[in-house]
């Protein structure tokens, strides 16, 4: 289901529905720019990396965003219901004017368009939004303004006349025995705009100007009249708050659900999920961990997930792209569970890759395929289906009101056949998640990097990763191309410089006989894991 | 005329041609984000704005350009050629991969929106370009791959089970006496394709590997075969070059053709056209003038015309928007001299305000009617029209191969009819431009400042602007509250922190009676346009 600008209030009580009910909500975003850590960089340190994702958050925008969230129904099966949101700060409704930069890479967007992402729709249909703070100095800004708490202008010299004409007109009104109800003043731009309203509120106490189509109404109000204006001005507040507020209400809400949140390499979607809509990125990686971790206690990316199990392993390999997921999880193996797009979600019964409301779709249904299969393997008792059957189905309370979700209970008598599927155990309680799932519980893949996976929990593990190494100059200052030189002789290798003094050696295989004390006159070498693990401990703890 | 991408290169001798034969050419552009200057800051010094000019053109880029050529044909009138190009960084053509990062800022898309901007054509067909120094580094990059002069990549420990089956088959297909052309080698990524072609150029020099769709075919190709293959590589390398240099092509024909360049409040527009298309802006004011002016020599801003022109000031006051300059000069005054679209050019017979090929013809337009009804005034005897007539046309020389723009000369007795209008004086020779215009050459306007214009040859002028004042502290620190309450006394006015001993003072209108030696022993107050003339001169000069 598209949620475009216009029906984005209307339609939020439906989205607020699906998250409540719901077994799994699945996420996916389209970026205007990626990360893209620099290709000669792979070993660096996890505070390195997270900066990196930080910036990008601080650049980049989440421009599309997918919602899926998947409900195990009575029928032995799950109901998706697939949401698709563009996402634009547009300012050009209502009275919150944030001035928003991002950044776009021209890449991205060249990318989006062999998805034939619709930059139209993006722009005049994108929802706005607004962080927790940004709401609140609105909401500040817009008490202040309630009460003319601004600052006056200066007024320009070129402005004397037009001003000099306003107080006539005004005081001409004033004077006018048989006056109408206001003098109407035509003001050209902004700027008298502005003066008019300053004129009014600091010379004539007792007038109000209020602004119209094309001018401004000097008038004087009964105080019947200025109540009801307060109030009619407050209400236009609140709306235009929540309006632009927007889509960080849809964040909210997927955060209070705890409910257990699936994404496929995740972790950038939810460093931007956060950076945007919440609250920028905190400084260090302990503070991002603990911050995730608050908002979305239960995550799995479904990527991580094929990498860490050795039953799925050995199915994908390195072959884990969303893709390959969805391919490999349409064979036979993967049947259960049944999972079938809720009928008023008709957008993705073709497919509509790489958009984003399709991926999380793709990515929750991977997700509940995986976690079966591998419940099954480990658990086989924990999983007895029930025969598919038909059955009556009692007739629904008319009052209800889910009618909507019930319009195709809408028969007296329908039949319900019972899809005879199984329903994935996430948890065993609130705070436990069922065995099968552990491993890649608030885990998400981390390329590139001397780290098993991103752990938004504890601390990560460095692999052992045998053919790389960290080399410290004896001197001081490393000379690459001795370096080179001397390491030629050892095996066939990379050298990526790090700092004057240290670089990174990475062996094609590692040389046979390879001793570092041989080169201690020159060089400090520290297998690669073994330098993470000094540099993650420091010598104090 | 809509230049898409597709069409872009097809077009190039259309464009060239209507440069090369028109009077004057007018130019406009949209900006994904608009430079706005802090509201506060209304006094800054030159540098510091054309600082913030250059900080724009870094950061924000032009994704709309309007071009229109005007051209005084035989039969006394204008023909006018308006093109409009949408403008995307693309690398999804072609072998140029440039990798451009831009910021928008969503209030200028929001405005876009407004005028029903295609953001769709912007990103799925608009015109990549590259800078001239981007051009060299694309074909030195170039000429080295042709060399297969590329650093050797390391081999991940995952690939070396795929490098055996590689190495492999290329063998075995080596030894079979009965071998087909070549061995054809599935690569499943970017590292995988990378990786044979490094295998083939280092282990098996007498082979080739071409890339092929979906596979790597190595070859042994004899040494025809090769010289035909560098040939077609080379001509490749030219056309994706000549594609990726795209848009830059018209700034130079621009650039070239000396001609007279028009705008409307267009320094902004000349920043971003050298930012983008020739060079990053340079430093100092000084060397941003220098080229400036050596890329256009001949530039007139209508906006400043209006206001430094006794005769249009009287008539435009500060009303001098574009939509105002359009609506006073539709008006019987400004009849001469006539002008007409040009017959293959109908996009613009309907309004479409802010598209910037219209923008740019009504700024073409609107000079051409200033600049005549100037003449008019001061020098009515080189304005004499020929009385309106229909006069018998030559037959048209058919082998002309101006074909395309005669083609409504087709009949061989067509009556022309003379417009009576008068051609616009703009030179008196190469290096003079009629005196109508001196005051308005190379000169565009500069809001909020204190200087007159921004004059793109000499130093500006600095306003009289006798209401403000430079303060300086006497002590080496200001207290703004203090300031505040002194000046007070004095008359209604703002005051502006500039740095931690020095403020500007603005008053509302002049008090009586101002006297800055009364000041004294507290402050140093200095008017305004005496601070910028000493700020300009320095102690040393």
């Amino acid at each position: 289901m598209e949620i475009l600008r216009h029906q984005f209030l209307d339609k939020l009580p439906e989205i607020e529905k699906a998250i409540k009910e719901c077994d799994v909500i699945a996420i996916d975003t389209e970026l205007s720019g990626l990360h893209r850590p620099l290709a000669t960089k792979r070993l660096y340190s996890l505070q390195e990396r997270y900066e990196e994702y930080k910036e990008a958050t601080e650049r980049f925008v989440i421009i599309q965003f997918g919602l899926c969230t998947f409900t195990w129904d009575s029928a032995g099966r799950y109901i998706a219901k697939p949401f698709n949101f563009y996402i634009f700060p547009t300012s050009a409704t209502g009275t919150v004017h944030t001035n928003r930069l991002f950044m776009t890479q021209a890449q991205a967007f060249d990318f989006l368009v062999k998805q034939s992402f619709d930059f139209n729709k993006w722009v005049y249909q994108g929802i706005p939004y607004l962080t927790r703070e940004e709401e609140e100095l609105h909401r500040k800004e817009a008490a202040r303004r309630m009460k003319d708490d601004i600052p006056d202008i200066p007024l320009d010299d070129k402005e004397v006349p037009f001003m000099q004409n306003v107080r006539k007109m005004i005081d001409e009104w004033l004077g006018d025995s048989q006056r109408g109800e206001g003098v109407n003043i035509v003001a050209k731009n902004a700027y008298q705009r502005r003066l008019v309203y300053q004129e009014v509120r600091n010379k004539y106490e007792d007038l109000t100007a209020i602004g119209m189509q094309g001018f401004i109404r000097v008038t004087k109000l009964t105080k019947e009249q200025q109540e009801t204006r307060m109030k009619e001005r407050l209400e236009k507040i609140e709306r235009d708050c929540t309006f632009a507020v927007g889509f960080r209400k849809v964040i909210d809400m997927i955060s209070e659900s705890g409910k257990m949140i699936v994404g496929h390499n995740m972790l950038l979607d939810v460093s931007h999920m956060i950076g945007q809509f919440v609250q920028p990125l905190p400084d260090t990686l302990e503070e991002f961990k603990t911050l995730a971790h608050k908002l979305f206690p239960n995550m799995i990316d479904t990527k991580y997930m094929c990498a860490v199990e050795p039953e799925l392993y050995k199915i994908f390999g390195t072959a884990t792209a969303l893709e390959q997921l969805r391919f490999e999880t349409s064979r036979e193996a993967f049947t259960n569970p049944r999972i079938d797009m809720h009928p008023l979600f008709p957008r993705y019964l073709t497919e509509k890759a790489h958009e984003a409301g399709y991926d999380a779709f793709m990515t929750g249904s991977a997700f509940l395929k995986l976690a079966s299969y591998l419940e099954q393997l480990r658990y086989p008792l924990d999983k007895i289906a029930e025969e598919p059957r038909v059955e009556r189905k009692p007739k629904v309370d008319k009052s209800s009101d889910d009618e909507q979700d019930n319009w195709y209970e809408d028969g007296e008598d329908e039949e319900v056949y019972n899809y005879g599927s199984t329903r994935v155990n996430l948890f065993l309680d609130t705070h436990t998640v069922h065995p099968a799932l552990k491993n890649s519980l608030n885990k998400s893949v981390l390329v590139r990097s001397a780290f098993d996976c991103f752990d938004f929990v504890n601390d990560e593990i460095v692999i052992n990763q045998t053919t790389a190494f960290h080399v410290q100059s004896v001197s001081g200052h490393l000379d690459m191309d001795k370096a080179k030189e001397v390491f030629i002789k050892a095996g066939k290798h990379v050298l990526e410089r790090y700092d004057s003094s240290t670089c990174f050696l990475v062996f094609e295989q590692i040389p046979q006989h390879f001793n570092l004390e041989q080169y201690k006159d020159e060089f400090i070498i520290t297998p690669v894991a073994q330098y993470y693990e000094n540099m993650n401990t420091p010598p104090s703890k």
